[in-house]
């Protein structure tokens, strides 16, 4: 017997046909002699629809109330599922945030989890009840509903998991695991029988929609074993306790099982930065600090930072990547300071990419980066900015080049599958 | 200043521009110096949606699930009044059933009110917040939430009045009051400035829907006065406080007031009995019983009953009404003991309406009954069975003469406007 957490998403939720599949997943797992929770997110578009009425009741919302709102997406399927598991003849109840109760701070709408009690939650799933939580809320100490922030299900799904010493927390998405890059730009694309937290975490920061970053940091915090799975897989042709997803492992974990692993183990394409030149800066201390400083003031997420060595008159050029979302508000700061920067043009862009390889034997292995510069400069792709970490290394490209760079270097790094050749 | 209590009904609460227009009404009260708190409805059809919902995943529905379900229309425009209030730059804040909390007992989808804590509630209505509490919900003493069944808003409404000790309950509707018998069957209908309970009491539970019956028994046993009001009159045209509703008042207040009121207060009709004869049935003692009880065991409510005077043979006629929504589980319940019973025939008819005249007056006056009985004769209308309590008479007439018979008796007993002439 093990304890399981499974979560399902909106798309896996949006209606009652797909909630009854849901069921007939869950009580699969409970039917192989597992003690089951399930953390549902809302109906697919029910979120949106909730965000809207409160935009148009109060354009500057007060973020309690907010989550008054919101929250009731995820309370109605959670409701509704457990009422299907009764009806499939499993016993079955809710647990709203506030019943658990599921702590968290007051942050409204972004709230951070506190503790969560589970004495309750235990005791009925030791009876053979299957526990229903509404991700994405919880209540907060002054006794108020309190949202984790748009996407938060997978996150309550990992803290509940940690809470109740889960075996495992399967998350069930509309994709069937985590592949070696987006299957839509490479149809040679691998999905990964495992992954490491620190990969999936880079991979998630960089534009994997699988999973949410603060979830996969959560899970590899409290080392929660976290799988990837598909709602929409025929669960009858598989045995229940060897689902084909994606599982995250920890490195150590991931070396004993797997020595002869891809140095590179996925790659990732993220279209939603931007990029942003002052020209003819001063080069001197001082000035650096002048355009990064009110950025980071307005909470405004600067990634990569290029500055090109000083030319003639001490003067020089300096590029640097914002989100999308916030290239209008950055471009409006930095014009209003024009003349304290002291820079002569500012030249937006928002028809970039990056691209980013992603993989823990990048660590021990040489040759990586000169790998993916040399495999993007033979075809002529002009690299206009780098940023790395330990474990990846990503590369500001023109838009248009997105998917051919993608896929020279899922082949360039020996990614594609075999069977799809 | 006063103390007010304010409910909105889901067609008031139907999207952001009505919201924004009870929001309105609300912030004119607090302007005009009291304290307020505002019960609100579920968007107009939002409950029939998430009640079908629960319908799909389980046909048999635990109560307990989908009391967590349906709740959720209400914590929906509780946020969202909330949030409008405090856009139009009032404090605001709302209260669910669990946060009062709005104690019930554990009877899932039907709850009894237990007590409502208020003293968090009265300190942050003290400090100017306008408290916005979700109707139809609390919370069971096993930390669940309970709802109070259809219609339950009004019922939560009063009982947060009492609780706070509001000196007044209004009850805003699409219709703006109580009037001598529907308008659209009567045009000369009048609206009645001031009601007793007992008399909105029994016109309540013959059809009229301004107010559900459980709420004006609350009322008068708790000595709340309640007005009822429209939604959408133009509130800037009349003074704040004096809205022109009508205001539902104990027989004392009203024999004080109104010296020269009407015999008959009100008419009300309703389509939605059925009557069911059984011929030929023994006339002894025990027949009677072995009819009813089965009916009563099955929470048949039977309204009106007449058995004929035994003719020959000792045998007789019953005839009875039942709801016409119960009618088929009552033939059916009735046809399996018609040995047991003794009956020949059964004749059920679901082409009737009972019209009734309710009013205090009928207390101290003899003729009442005659004229409704003689004005009914000179048209030609059948009286097919009669009930009455201290201060209605109601008879059962073939559906067809409704509309005829309304006219007629509200001109008999001079209710006519005359104004409408």
């Amino acid at each position: 017997m093990a304890r399981i957490v499974m979560k399902f998403g909106g798309t896996s939720m949006a209606g009652t046909e797909r909630i009854r599949r849901v069921a007939g997943i869950v009580k699969r797992q409970q039917e192989a002699g597992h003690e089951v929770a399930v953390v549902v997110s809302a109906m697919a578009g029910e979120t949106d629809r909730l965000v809207d009425f409160c935009r148009e009741a109060s354009p500057l919302y007060d973020p309690a109330e907010y989550d008054v709102v919101v929250a009731s997406g995820e309370q109605v399927t959670a409701g509704l599922l457990a009422l299907t598991l009764q009806a499939m003849g499993c016993k079955a109840r809710s647990w709203l945030g506030w019943q658990l109760p599921f702590r968290t701070d007051e942050a409204y709408s972004k709230a951070r989890i506190g503790d969560i009690e589970t004495q309750a939650l235990l005791a009925s799933m030791a009876v053979g009840e299957i526990a229903v939580i509404p991700g994405f809320q919880g209540v907060s100490s002054d006794n108020r509903v309190a949202t984790l922030g748009r996407g938060g299900s997978d996150t309550s799904a990992v803290a509940v998991a940690a809470a109740v010493k889960a075996d495992r927390c399967d998350i069930y998405t509309d994709v069937d695991g985590v592949y070696t890059t987006d299957p839509r730009i490479v149809a040679k694309a691998r999905k990964l029988n495992r992954i490491t937290y620190e990969e999936m975490l880079e991979l998630a920061s960089v534009g994997s929609k699988v999973l949410q970053t603060r979830s996969v940091s959560l899970a590899m915090k409290e080392g929660v074993r976290v799988q990837v799975l598909s709602s929409f897989i025929d669960e009858n042709a598989v045995p229940a306790d060897d689902l084909p997803g994606t599982m995250i492992v920890s490195d150590e974990e991931l070396e004993g099982i797997d020595m002869e692993r891809q140095l590179i183990t996925g790659i990732a394409a993220d279209k939603n930065e931007a990029k942003v030149t002052l020209t003819r800066i001063a080069d001197r201390p001082g000035t650096v600090a002048a355009i990064f400083g009110p950025l980071a003031d307005a909470s405004i997420n600067v990634d990569m930072i290029i500055q090109n060595v000083a030319k003639d008159k001490g003067e020089t050029d300096v590029t640097f990547t914002v989100p999308t979302a916030d290239l209008a508000r950055a471009t409006a700061l930095l014009e209003e300071r024009k003349e304290e920067i002291g820079f002569f043009r500012m030249i937006a862009d928002d028809n970039v990419a990056k691209i980013s390889i992603v993989g823990v034997g990048m660590r021990s292995h040489a040759g990586i980066a000169a790998t993916m510069f040399s495999t993007l400069a033979e075809r002529g792709i002009n690299i206009q900015a780098i940023s790395t970490s330990e474990i990846k290394i990503s590369v500001l490209i023109n838009a248009d080049e997105t998917e051919l760079a993608v896929r020279l270097l899922h082949t360039a790094y020996e990614l594609d599958a075999k069977d799809a050749a």
